[in-house]
């Protein structure tokens, strides 16, 4: 007969535990701090360090778990204006199902190569079809600040504004009452931004 | 002589001081509680509510504390395309001087007599240069969105990607090398977005 003796609960401690608790904990009040996450597992913060490098090595990763499922060969496969904005979509999805880890995974250095090597396959597609290389990064943050802005407004709600009684607003009163209402708000000013700023960056390679 | 009793602290409790003290706890944790508030403000929660209607309300206040200095009039004195740019620039700034604030102002309902009667100005704008009724809240909103990706981004570390020894990385690694560097770097990438997007929106336009 086996006696087992000790502290089973710090033997199952891996990155995926810690990983779900961090995330659950980002979902449910935007932050996550190592000895509070330590508590929730039931181990000392040490413990933490065995698995995950830290802070910063942990949003990488939950960066890694929210992007598992973006696939990047449609920069292969598609025109490379119709490859930008699948990998656009997917990009936005993935971060809109978790709002609140947005403004962390956009404030901390990407390490994590799965979506390193994304990146290179989009710098390889901006450099082919004639960006100069010191435009790249300018261009590639760009879209990038449009996905995650508009990843945060996938989590906004359906009415984003409302004229107080006493607040004169005629034109935006018509304008919302022309807009289409709907859940797919969010989707059609992500679509109407994404071909605006396409459209524009191939304005400026034509204009050359 | 005058005794005074009672609880002075709460005498004074107002809306600025809640305020601060939210706006503060946002910067360093990423959200407020009206309970943790209260406990920094050394009242009772009910308190709060004599004075702010509740969270949406408070992110509200919070709302005009930010942008209380950006000057819509620009709509008015400069080129519809100029004076777009001119506010969206002064959008950015604000936010990103509390990037934690961000995702709550992205994700809560606009009421601000102050940011309505802005909005109603870029409508109008948006109106009179030809954009249809229908399509005016998702170029608002797609507008919105690279500004608040924007300023986040204005968060992030210099270097945004580090590619790890293993990672074959070379285009992205050319890219990088390639890139001015600098504290300019966020504000390039907003700017080269910004044209990117009013080109876009305009080539629309021109070609009804």
């Amino acid at each position: 007969m086996v006696y087992k003796v000790g502290r089973p609960r710090t033997a199952l401690l891996d990155r995926d535990r810690i990983a779900d608790a961090a995330l659950a904990m980002i979902d449910d009040t935007g932050d996550f701090a190592l000895p509070a996450l330590a508590r929730v597992l039931n181990v000392q913060t040490a413990s933490l360090y065995h698995h995950v490098p830290g802070r910063a090595g942990l949003i990488e990763l939950l960066r890694d778990r929210v992007t598992a499922d973006i696939d990047a060969t449609v920069l292969r496969t598609e025109p490379w204006d119709a490859g930008l904005r699948a990998l656009a979509r997917s990009y936005r999805d993935a971060f809109a199902r978790h709002p609140r880890l947005v403004p962390l995974l956009a404030t901390t250095t990407v390490r994590n190569p799965a979506v390193i090597e994304a990146y290179d396959a989009m710098v390889g597609l901006l450099t082919d079809v004639g960006f100069r290389a010191e435009e790249i990064i300018d261009v590639l943050t760009a879209l990038e600040n449009l996905i995650i802005g508009s990843a945060l407004d996938l989590a906004a709600p359906e009415v984003m504004w409302e004229i107080p009684d006493d607040t004169p607003a005629p034109r935006l009163a018509a304008a919302l009452a022309a807009a289409p209402t709907g859940p797919d708000r969010a989707d059609r000013a992500f679509e109407a931004g994404l071909t605006a700023l396409i459209t524009g960056f191939k304005t400026l390679l034509e204009e050359r």
